[in-house]
């Protein structure tokens, strides 16, 4: 029933490669099905003049999509002179997600900036963006540990993220780019490893929805969510950094 | 317990004056509680390219605080040159909201703007933007109807929005600034008047939040929302335009 | 004669409300006829880069119209991401003209700014502002005064602003938008409140003006000032803040 | 008393080389003093979209300093992305000021635009431009005439301009760059060839000043702009372009 | 002697892998040693403005690195909200190039864009883009072709481009990132498949370069230039798109 | 054979005017036939951020066109808010050519700004601009020297260029636009006074080049560039500044 012949609470085969590229802190190449994004986190000493002398370190994110990364070519956001609102929106929601992930006090006074950089779309870039920043965050913060420049490592629980939505009336995991443009309604769900929820986002596409789409939604949002958690634990306790 | 005095599902006094300013054709003033916005609504003829020759209509929105409506001044956008990330994600919210309230084929080629301008925040700026914007539109769509420029009336449905949050533990309605920055979890709830969902942003502000305090604020806003429905009805159907 | 049927030299009537908004030390909402502007003014310590450690203040003023202020809806210059040049004229001149109120040394190293927001525009605008900014600077003065950050009150001389112009061959005082769109001659006068000039522009809008419509506007203008400077004293002096 | 040693009423030595460069239609080196300006006028068919079908044509003005034509260098701004206020407040004036030597109806759908580049500042040089600007405009228009492309020569009047002051207590013409940095009052007037006043800009730079200063700067300058007159017309009768 | 241990006229390992990305009609990989450079190339029906109506077609490009593409992370250009001079720079050597490769009359009324964004840059990452921007323009350009839209290949030179330099004195070939930040000269030359050229840069880096220096740069050019030639081919002769 | 009747190796007239404006440390009107450039030099204390502590200084340069120097009007860059591809691109060449005259290690913690303004353009204005502001230069350096700010003159050589191209199968020396505009090869060739290659960029404009025309070109530059020198020393040794 699916374009792409997935169960309802099928995710896409999710890939994770580390040490995608060789200068940033972590790096991390993350596939989810077509959708192919490229994280890195960059550690910087010091933070942003409104935190100055308060103790405590920042993480930021920046989104871009390379200008074919979609199906027709978008402008260049730096040829245009600006981020599109929707850009803003995304990067607002990745920062916001990962400093969940971590006690800002244990980072000490710096700054780690996630790029998250899409070089092909095929739905979900926001989560798939959240999802390996985390693991590319994880594991500049090692390199942190690992040079003593901080005492005890900062992550308090990892993140992970997922799009679902209601598609010919059922709840259904990780939308692709087909589904997403004809799904009646779109959410992205943003978790813990515990379980819990650091940001929910609901859109109806069209008609309003009710409470039962609304828990069913969540509850495959909670089946992926677990299963993308252990695809990332993987990924950070494979072979040594 | 509430530092206002108010019970947990207690909404602000809530006041809406319709023909606020003289030009627009909606113009209306919303306050809740110290909350004051200014939603205006502008018809005109044509629609952006994107839409061009398709037979249907436009709403869109945009959103600002005046410099000093807040407890310290804040730059001037227009001054500084750009919007910022949080106002660029108010009014693609807003937008994206009022248009589940029409029907865009039935408005014609016409491009409705709705501006909602703070003049005075005190928490829930954006949605007393959804809330006062709806009532905007409908004075300015009823133009429209009178003009006879459109046959029918589009509108759908009304629209209202509401913020709910988890403070101390427990679910709140419509929080105000002292309880806004210090809650553990701030939601935005957007509704119709069939008591269906259009939007829903959660936001753990510190540790996650589980199922019951996501049904528990979702109740206080269904509450809310029905409350809001009706001052929009009576504010609607009030001596005439 | 006039479309207003006011005699030459009536001025619309002016209401000036102090403590418009809670947040700002000083804020008025100025109403000249159907001209409505709000002006705050916000004190920030220390001063611009170039005044540094000249033992001296600074007053600066930022003006804006909201979109829908106008008979068309404008661009909002956020969004255009650049303020247009009628805008910078304006600010730049309330900005020189509320300085001369002002004893700059007695100020210390504070700055003041004032933002005048049009919300409902029919003329006279500029002169609104310049009226209605000296009544919020006052008033932030004082809170300077009374928390004993400042030894003494640096506030020289009352400053008010008003609009003139030759309409049908005659000198009136008080320009509404009918009048302003079809006067010969259009002149903005700024005066203090001893009789003294601080700004005068005159601009001829078709034919070329002579000494004699000159010295009639000046002549209606100074009466006007006269008026206004007795407006501002009695709201100063209505019940203390 | 003056620091160049002129007296009150004396203009400094001003120079009006037509022709100064090669592809303007109307180009104009104007030296008052040691202040230096470029004018060209720009033909172009076609006018601006708020003019479209009107059947006239439009008159607009830019102005800009070379970064080191000052004491010390201002940041080049096209290098800082925007124009100054001054800039703007400057180049607005100019257009109002050579727009009213023009019918523009007879101008037909053409727009000519005057550039003002300032290679050299000593004081006035936004009333050299008008000055300048106007003898260019007039040998841009005489290449529409000759080239048959307007029926009529469009000119209606010359326009001229010089600042005046108030120096040490006394009005006087023409300022340089010492008196303007140190007069009480400073006033730009910008006058047709009839003796009728096209636009007059006063500023008090200190205390403010009262109707003998201005009816003094106003006899000062309508003694300086009968002569400036003089010269455009000699310029322009001189042997032909 | 080199870093990298090659000889003086040996190439890094070059490998251009095709179809990289889904969506762009020609998608490239192209990684010299440690440089990768995502090309794509975007086929748009039209041409710009200053070429409507002449009868042929438009090729540009547009340059880009991640943030985290180099050794210390760069500002994001689109947050910025400019590109910078280097961008610029590369972009438009990029666009002359790779148009020196085409029959601009036989490609039609369309515009290829051809997009380089640099994932990991290890020096080179200019001369790469031309090579692998090469590869994909001949990619697009066989859709056009293929799809009719085109009669005949506009294609009449295969284009590739390499650095050159000259280290410790000897004139290497293919420079690395250890060798650009040390070479005494750095040279860029972009030739076609019958060894001439499109565009040669040199530039001294630090004492000024002879005629010697200067054909020795060329031979180890026009030799890497040949083989590049020939990876070229193979790679658009694999396997059929 | 040549549009203005010049021999193959023949330059324009060159005229260097030293002390063209009164308040740059350095100012030069460079006259190359019709081509007219105002190179500027300006001193500021201290150096850029990247260069703060390392104990030298920093030359760097802007460019700029006067709207109307060239045949058609172009947009001016400071209204359009930004510079175009070529402005930076050429005033990056300006730059690096004129770092390579100076020992910036004995030009101390300061910094020499060098304006290139063109006021009439008809060919090779970069060239010109280099080789006017190495003669500015020059002479803000020995307002330096002359003022005790720094020790030794840190000129270590003098820095010339010129365009020089194959027009009609011939090298040509020194390109007026009716040449440039119709050249099959276009090269731009800085060099010191002892014959050293500081730069060198050179383009086909159609076809492909080969060695013969490459050494065609450098040896008309050669030719020229040593009597550019000589020009450059013959106005430098004229009567002090």
């Amino acid at each position: 029933m699916r374009p792409s012949g997935r169960a309802a609470d099928q995710l896409r085969p999710m890939k994770i490669t580390r040490n995608f590229t060789k200068h940033a802190e972590g790096s991390v190449l993350i596939e989810c099905g077509d959708t192919k994004v490229i994280c890195t986190a960059s550690v910087v000493p010091g933070v942003p003049r409104f935190l100055k002398g308060k103790g405590q370190g920042w993480i930021t994110a920046e989104y871009g999509m390379l200008p074919r990364s979609t199906h027709s070519r978008m402008d260049r956001e730096a040829a245009r002179g600006k981020q599109g609102g929707r850009t803003v929106e995304i990067q607002r929601l990745i920062g916001r997600s990962l400093r969940a992930a971590i006690d800002l006090k244990k980072l000490g006074e710096n700054t780690i900036t996630i790029d998250c950089d899409v070089i092909q779309a095929d739905g979900g870039t926001r989560t798939a963006s959240i999802t390996g920043g985390f693991v590319a965050l994880a594991d500049a913060v090692k390199t942190l540990v690992e040079a003593k420049k901080i005492k005890e490592n900062p992550i308090v629980t990892q993140i992970a993220a997922i799009s679902v939505g209601v598609y010919k009336g059922v709840p259904v995991l990780d939308l692709d780019y087909p589904e997403d443009s004809n799904a009646e309604t779109d959410m992205n769900v943003i978790m813990n490893d515990k379980g819990g929820f650091i940001e929910i986002q609901v859109t109806a596409e069209g008609a309003a929805f009710g409470d039962e789409h609304m828990l069913g939604m969540l509850a495959v949002a909670r089946k992926g969510i677990a299963e993308i958690i252990e695809l990332q634990r993987q990924a950070l306790f494979s072979e040594a950094k």
